[in-house]
């Protein structure tokens, strides 16, 4: 079920038809004004805003595409179940989307995956297979099980069905940007800034869901990806037009488990290469800092992951250009309460 | 301007007006499914849902009340600027507001008010004037200025505009109910259970709007308001039927700054007992936990007068007898990073 190079892209249709699957479902999450309203803005919008998918259900964007390839199988590949891999918040979308569609599920993790994700898994009923602590050995052993015992393999990015469901992130954006200046409108004033959306890249399902979707509704906007110095496999591979791979020992070094992820899928690469404007790279320490302020400024608890994109607008703005609006994608929330505390220390050290 | 026992009350056609005078302006704070679907649920709906005020711009719900007071001011009243009296939320609120709406403000806070709320009133360029620790002496000083400097005095919670304005985050509930019971209809499914809203009690502001958004569009609602046990005067005042004070060192005990009001308005009082249900009280131990749980399952940073309606789900729940769809009003989340940081620490050691 790995796409292959001729697979067409996902289109924006393909995406607001995932957006109805998801209806009542998953939270829409709010563009939340960071920060103090502009100078000489008086209709309290914003320059900035947080879009927290960190308030998901199981904490992160994960349950789109999740639920969207689960509800998209057939009734007849249904009731063996599904088995995944995952370094934490997609076997937990998988997780809590069968247990939503009454499927069983098996997830293979790493051994290393952080505590508060694994608890997820189990609290939604799902079978935990641990295998290594690289992607490499979970796609491995996952393909084994699902040969083995007859599974259905939900991909957790180079698939079509998940990058749709993703994508549904980024239509709530452009739609959510075009409210505010509906309300605008009806009071005379003029439409915001075009928008600047600054999105994390893992294996890259949300990067090209988000992508697809801004660009295809909002031609005007820009999507700007974000990635740890530490795994920026995908900037190299979008600089260079090759897919490339970092070794799983390379990535394991950022803290933003979320993006240990050493290449991107093949549907993701062709999608971004079509769809994204740029990357940014942000740092450890950069990293640290934007999870403080995130937390002091916005009352939002992150994970690594979940704080690079608003890391890249604190500490990359001068990479940005002319940005307009920005809209910073917050992709999760699941970390640990000790490495929380080690990391908020650190953030606030370097300066917060 | 304080209110009188002959003043009409704020009517649900009051909160309807309010909640378009805030269109733009305050966050439609998202209602969040917390903890599991509930077992056999095949919905993905959940018995126990947060609303999480935390996430407006200014951390709290008390944009909402400020923002419609202000803006409710006659243009011959605007000019001169407005003063206010606050412990924190309130004085965040109007300076927000006085900002957006470009008016001077003066805000009177106490002299222990966490370190966080004062710097978000001056990084809204209102002018700060400090007077003790305690209600009477903020309100006597805000006074005075009021007279000498000819400012508009703006109440905390004594006052119509401020419950009507507050009383759209309740709108906002029951309106958010219906959707979620719309979209089960066209899958053929059954409307959520009847649900029990719990909202802090303070000054009264808050929970006399919501229960009366709440009571008057859904009558098959519950409201149930929630105090610390170190300032339960509101609980005696309703319980007795006569307003009582509390002193100020007496509720100075509590954690929850923003629940530091010794008495109910005199509006708040005749609202809630018109519509409100019952009052459960909580402990400091209890919002501690509450404040751990809200951070590891929901992600979200409260303060400890945020955390109470969850403190009184999660502790109190034989209390509701049969609560149905639980809803959990969170009112903020503004709060020094290092008594946060004791707060969790001793919630944790109680078991989270």
């Amino acid at each position: 079920v790995t796409a292959s190079p001729d697979d067409p892209l996902v289109t924006v249709d393909d995406i607001r038809h995932a957006a109805q699957v998801l209806r009542g479902i998953v939270v829409r999450t709010p563009l939340l004004p960071f920060g103090p309203p502009g100078e000489g803005d008086v209709t309290g919008r914003s320059r900035v805003y947080l879009k927290p998918e960190s308030l998901q259900p199981m904490g992160a964007f994960k349950l789109r595409g999740a639920y969207h390839a689960l509800a998209s199988l057939p009734a007849d590949r249904r009731a063996g179940g599904v088995v995944t891999h995952s370094s934490g918040n997609h076997a937990q979308g998988v997780a809590r989307a069968a247990r939503i569609l009454g499927m069983p599920a098996v997830i293979v993790m790493p051994t290393d995956a952080p505590r508060v994700k694994v608890a997820g898994v189990e609290a939604d009923g799902a079978r935990i297979v641990y295998a290594g602590t690289t992607n490499e050995e979970r796609t491995a052993r996952a393909h084994e099980i699902a040969d083995e015992e007859g599974l259905e393999l939900i991909p957790s990015f180079d698939d079509a069905r998940i990058v749709a469901g993703q994508g549904t992130a980024g239509l709530e954006i452009v739609e959510q940007l075009a409210e505010i200046d509906a309300h605008a409108a009806s009071d005379g004033r003029p439409p915001l800034p075009p928008p600047t959306v600054l999105v994390p890249i893992g294996g890259g399902g949300l990067a090209a869901g988000v992508a697809t979707a801004v660009k295809e509704v909002r031609p005007d906007a820009r999507v700007i990806g974000v990635e740890p110095v530490l795994a920026a496999d995908a900037h190299e591979s979008l600089r260079s037009g090759r897919l490339v791979a970092w070794p799983g020992d390379r990535v394991a070094r950022t803290s933003a488990d979320g993006m240990r992820t050493g290449s991107l899928g093949v549907l993701p690469f062709r999608q971004l290469r079509r769809y994204l404007d740029d990357v940014v790279l942000v740092d450890e320490l950069e990293i640290a800092r934007a999870m403080v302020r995130a937390a002091s400024g916005a009352r939002l608890v992150l994970e690594p992951s979940g704080a690079t994109s608003l890391a890249a607008w604190l500490f990359h703005a001068h990479e940005l250009g002319e940005p307009g609006t920005v809209v910073c994608l917050l992709s999760g929330g699941n970390v640990d309460a000790d490495r929380y505390r080690e990391l908020i220390a650190l953030g606030e050290a370097a300066g917060g």
